[in-house]
């Protein structure tokens, strides 16, 4: 063998050949959920993977058809002591209300300025609906997006003492990168308002605005001052909740999902149609039994009248005679946030 | 020099050297756009696409902004005589008429049945969208994609002979290739209904379903015989028209695109808020002045009363006055149609 022969080896064989030692090793050895701890509920997550992107299993998922969808609100990201869209909504009304005297003495805006959650509460959806119109309609898409992008900026979760952006699950951001890793398109499906999320949803989940589903209010083109303009009107266009889920799905993707990731009745009719599904499908919830680390509610947790993220006895009867998988935080998951950034 | 160095020069250098150069000649030399005519409307597409991917150009559009929208009827395919899913409600409803004898004596279900085209345009939108509502509701969706992938395989253009799969204009192909060569993402947005188009929008355009944006009618999620149902109800849910584009658009995608193609009035609106972009932006319109290739009508054209695709003489000053784009079908594009397939 000639020098040059053993130069040539050298510089372009042996590093080859480590690479692609070195590629086995890390596929072999690298943990893509190393948050999720070993147990039948991150086996379910592996082997749903290995099964769709199978392409001898009969049950192989092709490229076009790896659609995942997950709920936001408890299931990628806290949801008490109150949505975060709900405590925007009640910040953005105190820094309204020097412009409307009339919200002292009329429900739910008298409520909500007070701070009196139980009489809000009271008010049911209605009064949720109302506080959101007067909060979230009446300027541009554009304002409304500056406007909530600044809240994100300096708000912070009142028990965790941390932006909300930083409130995501750890375990669940490890879980959209895995499933993007191998070419799973994620979805954002949520009964929350999709230009709210929309703001925050390409940093926090890596998940750009076009893979966003959600509730919406009605858009007016129009043209102000010479510019084309979007206006928000306080007027509900779609409700992105329960049997909506679907149906906000089919409109916005028009493909059924494969793996679908929820934590309360509202994504019971969504989990239900992945599960009708012919090829490979995943079907979870997260069920909040960590009040040590995050919050308990839904069965056997303390908080079963909840008006934030109810799971109930029939969703979790449906889960386990459905074959669905139940996550349990306290058990299932190593770390419930990410470490802190800011 | 010895033998083993020549060996290894002409089988690793060499034709690497090789690869570079005709990388280089290939761009220099393929054009991407081989059925436009050269002139200043290809020119201004090759321009914009220059200038949106120039990352030191100030005009420079960042991936996550490329968002190219296009109008699908008169756009991308023929729209003359009547629009394609229209000439499919006809068809679907000779198919239902013997299970509705009242349509022989009830409008517009009886000119539609005569072939009385006239009376069925005097019958105006309402008209029509009774006809959709009869013809596209009352079934679940897969059952409806079913309906629409067997009437494309046998139904033909009456004056071209030809599916309509392939009435696709082949300038609007190559530009769409182009575009996602430069990495915009394509969508298409138009009037025509979403669940209609997508069965034939991947095959056709290479765009994908949840790249689609339209009209629709309401979608009801529902068990039906224990299994998940998406069942279609006879009423609008979205008109994807004039103001409704740009509202489609934030709606479906969340963000403004940077250039827009269309060829109505049902396209103004979009390509005004387009328009009013702060990077790089382009906006055309397709003028059909080619009664020998394909079909005259719009300002100049031979059908001015035309209710498929109205380019009145509004838009066009619109277009002359903000240096819109109009792409002439007769002087522009070489080829109208791709070379027949079957």
């Amino acid at each position: 063998m000639s020098m040059m022969h053993r130069t040539f080896k050298a510089a372009v064989i042996a590093p080859a050949m480590g690479l692609v030692m070195f590629t086995l090793a890390h596929a072999q050895m690298a943990d893509p959920l190393p948050s999720w701890n070993a147990g039948d509920t991150k086996q379910a997550i592996l082997d749903f993977v290995a099964t769709a992107t199978d392409d001898n299993d009969p049950k192989f998922v092709p490229l076009s058809a790896r659609i995942v969808v997950f709920d936001n609100d408890g299931t990628l990201w806290t949801e008490h002591p109150m949505y975060t869209q709900l405590a925007f909504a009640l910040d953005r009304l105190k820094a309204l209300a020097p412009d409307h005297p009339e919200w002292k003495t009329t429900e739910p805006f008298k409520s909500a300025l007070d701070g009196n959650m139980k009489t809000l509460a009271q008010s049911g959806e209605k009064g949720i609906a109302q506080l959101i119109m007067a909060t979230h309609a009446g300027m541009s898409t554009e304002a409304f997006e500056t406007i909530v992008a600044d809240w994100f900026k300096t708000a912070k979760h009142p028990r965790f003492d941390r932006p909300y952006t930083e409130l995501a699950y750890q375990p669940m951001l490890e879980l959209l990168d895995y499933m993007r890793a191998n070419d799973f398109k994620t979805y954002i499906v949520s009964g929350g308002g999709i230009e709210f999320m929309r703001v925050i949803t390409e940093e926090v989940y890596g998940i750009p605005s076009e893979q966003v589903v959600g509730s919406a209010i009605k858009t007016k083109f129009e043209i102000v001052d010479g510019k084309p303009q979007l206006t928000r009107l306080p007027e509900l266009a779609f409700d992105d909740d329960k049997g909506g889920k679907p149906v906000g799905i089919i409109s916005a993707i028009g493909k059924q999902p494969v793996a679908a990731f929820g934590n309360s009745d509202g994504d019971r009719e969504m989990l239900e149609w992945t599960a009708a599904g012919t090829a490979a499908t995943l079907m979870m919830l997260v069920h909040h039994d960590d009040a040590t680390r995050e919050y308990a509610y839904g069965p056997g947790g303390g908080l079963p009248d909840t008006h934030f993220g109810t799971f109930s006895q029939s969703l979790l009867d449906e889960a386990n005679a459905d074959d669905w998988t139940v996550i349990s935080m306290k058990n299932d998951w190593a770390e419930i946030f990410p470490p802190a950034t800011r």
